[in-house]
């Protein structure tokens, strides 16, 4: 055995068994490696972006970490983007990086460079191996610390003669480290606060938006009346009929003041305090009343879900909340497509249970009302802000997921980062159904030339052109097709009703561009 | 006027007037500056690595620097590893990342990152912007860093309160800070190694390998007999009929050991010593001669041209060497279309004073070889061995000179990484012709897989899947025309040579994908 083969068995004896990566000549061992573990599933990528947004999406679905496979520090550069976006997820990700081997590392070879100075800003843990006889426990270890509450990104730098050189054996899975639990004199202090008639709102994050964690938060809305609230970016939210429901704080600064303002203690659930997301001149960056009192009920690495469910019990809520989401579908829309008639044809034919890995930007308003009562489905947003997150998010969330319809919902702008994605849904053939809102625009900047005042100060026909996606306008169905994805375009919302549900009755990749 | 009028007319001021960008909502009063200065160009890509790579190929060709405008942590991430590459090219850049306003910071928004430590690996001068009134002084100083000898990438970044706060005035440029002279002991030294009657060789790199430089050491080894030798990623050389010859040092480790083995003494120039370009278990990674003596006559931060001519001048060399490269072209071929057949037509179509964007990798030996005695032309390679820099390379060349067409033979694995540059090749009507060798394969991969010994460890097939390009084949002709670019398809030698030969005829952008 070799030391990457007691990495790769490794890595499955601690319950990670997808591997999403672009390897090259450094890697070579640990690719020869892949075939001695049958449980360890290899999905090749063409850019590394879509290798670290696929393993974002795997982990957020699948609650365990994917591991990436990168090239020396250049293959991780290409991931980072997508990193910084799963940090802010909290997804765990055992990310492992290539490197040459020990000893060639002096002679500065072309492809060297500083991989734990790029690797430092999006992990949670970095280790870098040095010898083929410790991969083994190096790698069980990152999966510890990716896995570690609330979920982070490990990177493990494999130098290349740690992975040929000869090993003992595998390890096996470390003990998890859980969430530090919640006292109960904190629990006691929330219970008063909610009773104490002021204007109360619960801000969730994390495990507090699905599953337990959500019908937890259900019950105390039930029992006090508090607002149930998430960030506009939540990384991974329950939604749609039959759920507790939750409001998203919307994104622009002005909008969160308006939305926060009647907010008189706000009770943060694995969140922060939110902020907008830029900065404007003249406009504040802090978004919740002056008056505002702030406590949390759990930090990030806390048991949300045990601190809300002993919340709801010292409160004497029901074991329920009858507080549910109506299923309220829009009528289904004829004539001119846009992105409300885009949204009704979505809400009336996606099946119940879908993933929507979303990065609609400007598209998405009238996308998440509509939704927000359509079927129960899962929402995975872009989280940190780097667009481009979208398509390789579905990737990873339709191989989590393979038996659920993967609907992924995006602006033409953040599609074009990482549209190599679309070869990687071909390769795995997988039931993910991509709607691109071409407006040949980023059109969110459009907006914020505005905002900023920089119009005001002489925006002109350059500064223009630099928000502007015409000349030449992008078609992709041909993009599609040249990667292997059956692709269609629509221009009526009859057509796009048409091929959308066409899309829902077929399992397998499929684009619709939607002419906005 | 604002910090960022006052960050724009400097930069104009300092001799940067083009801005490869993908600007985000904290660089709009950047992009609102641009309209104030009629004489900076801005180029939208659609992905940050075409921009830094666009901003390479601009560099290497126009010997000065143009600037990058990046969406502060994420989009600088995103374009890393074409940093990286230009880092290793010495390419001069002023790496532009606008930042959240300064007072903003403390709130750690989601794009919140530490923007420093992903530009510390690739940076050779990084700033930190932190009042409007001094931006224009900061860009000054990052144009003087970047032009530095022997270049590299200074990156500025601009907190969106510098851009858009008052600022009194522009800077000017300030003085070079040209090269380190070589003393006229060294130049001694080397003058009487070259006459002891050991066989020598030159290793040439940087401003050594085209115009003054490359003739003065043509002038070395006219009077000498030293062998000329370049790097195998040589950032810029110019080659073909009528030049100085130089022999490109081979790929692998053990080729580059038989190659270097007559070398008795080694003389740097602006160079480092040969070493493989990855470790291989059992084969050595040092590729001189243990016996070589290796002197330096210019490292890359001293004058490497005039050291030569003053090396020249000392060995009393003829003024212009008699030795040139023959004009030696290949006969048209007929019938299979193959890489031998694909270079001879290029060789043969291709006008005089064409610049070769390369990142050919397997598919390109014929091609060099044939090119060697080929019309005159610049070769710019791929400098550090992170894939996808062809195509942005070939972005920026033909904006630094769009009097010359531009080539750009892309092997299809590294074409994916960096597509987008299509996108802007057709905005911008850029005369590049692209040549995709489509072999639906990492091919160099399939070679190292074998040679790194890994086949013999058990290598099967779930490993032969992550370096193959099959299920599902790229259609490159409709990847382009999805964005915007005219393709074509060839199948034999003869379709290749009437597409290749049309292009050769039109200005604009074309992609030709060769069937091999």
């Amino acid at each position: 055995m070799n030391g990457a083969q007691s990495l790769v068995k490794t890595l499955v004896n601690c319950g990670v068994d997808v591997c999403f990566g672009n390897p090259g000549t450094s890697e070579m061992h640990f690719v020869a490696a892949l075939d001695s573990a049958p449980e360890m599933r290899a999905v090749l990528c063409l850019q590394e972006n879509v290798v670290t947004g696929a393993a974002d999406g795997y982990g957020r679905i699948a609650g365990k970490p994917a591991a990436t496979l990168l090239h020396l520090g250049p293959g991780l550069a290409n991931g980072l983007s997508n990193l910084h976006n799963a940090r802010r997820a909290q997804t765990p990700i055992v990310n492992v990086i290539g490197d040459h081997a020990t000893y060639h590392l002096q002679y500065d070879a072309l492809l060297t460079s500083d991989i734990v100075g790029f690797a430092r800003p999006v992990s949670a843990w970095i280790h870098e191996a040095k010898n083929s006889q410790t991969v083994a426990a190096d790698v069980a270890r990152a999966v510890q610390a990716a896995r570690s509450a609330p979920g982070g990104v490990a990177s493990l730098i494999l130098p290349a003669d740690t992975a040929w050189n000869p090993a003992e054996r595998a390890a096996s899975m470390l003990p998890d480290i859980g969430p530090a639990m919640v006292s109960a004199d904190t629990i006691d202090d929330i219970a008063k606060l909610l009773a104490n008639g002021k204007k109360s709102a619960l801000l969730l994050r994390g495990r507090a938006l699905h599953g337990e964690g959500l019908e937890a938060a259900g019950r105390v809305q039930a029992k006090t009346g508090a607002r149930l609230l998430c960030d506009t970016f939540a990384p991974h939210i329950e939604l749609g009929a039959g759920r507790v429901p939750v409001e998203r704080i919307p994104y622009f600064a002005e909008q969160i003041v308006d939305f926060l303002k009647p907010v008189e203690q706000l009770i943060l659930v694995g969140s922060k305090p939110p902020v907008s997301f830029f900065a404007y001149p003249g406009k504040p960056s802090w978004c919740s009343p002056e008056t505002c009192q702030i406590n949390y009920l759990a930090h990030p690495h806390e048991d949300a879900v045990g601190a809300l469910t002993n919340l709801a019990d010292a409160l004497g809520a029901p074991a329920s909340s009858p507080i549910r989401v109506p299923l309220d579908l829009p009528p289904m829309p004829a004539g001119a497509l846009n992105i409300v008639s885009v949204a009704q044809v979505i809400a009336q034919l996606t099946p119940e249970n879908a993933i929507f890995a979303e990065e609609a930007a400007t598209s998405c308003f009238p996308l998440l009302l509509t939704m927000a009562k359509g079927r129960p489905h899962t929402h995975l947003p872009l989280t940190g802000g780097s667009i481009g997150q979208g398509l390789p998010l579905a990737v990873g969330a339709a191989i989590a997921a393979p038996e659920r319809k993967v609907i992924c919902p995006m602006g033409d702008g953040g599609a074009a980062m990482t549209m190599q994605a679309l070869w990687s849904m071909a390769r795995e053939n997988l039931d993910v159904t991509t709607v691109i809102y071409n407006n040949s625009s980023y059109a969110i900047l459009n907006i914020e030339l505005q905002r900023t005042g920089a119009t005001a100060i002489g925006a002109g026909p350059k500064a223009m052109t630099m928000l502007d996606l015409h000349n030449p306008t992008m078609t992709w169905t041909n993009i599609a097709r040249g990667m292997g994805v059956e692709a269609s375009r629509a221009t009526t919302a009859e057509e796009f009703a048409d091929q959308y549900g066409a899309a829902m009755k077929q399992r397998g990749p499929r684009l619709i561009e939607v002419v906005i």
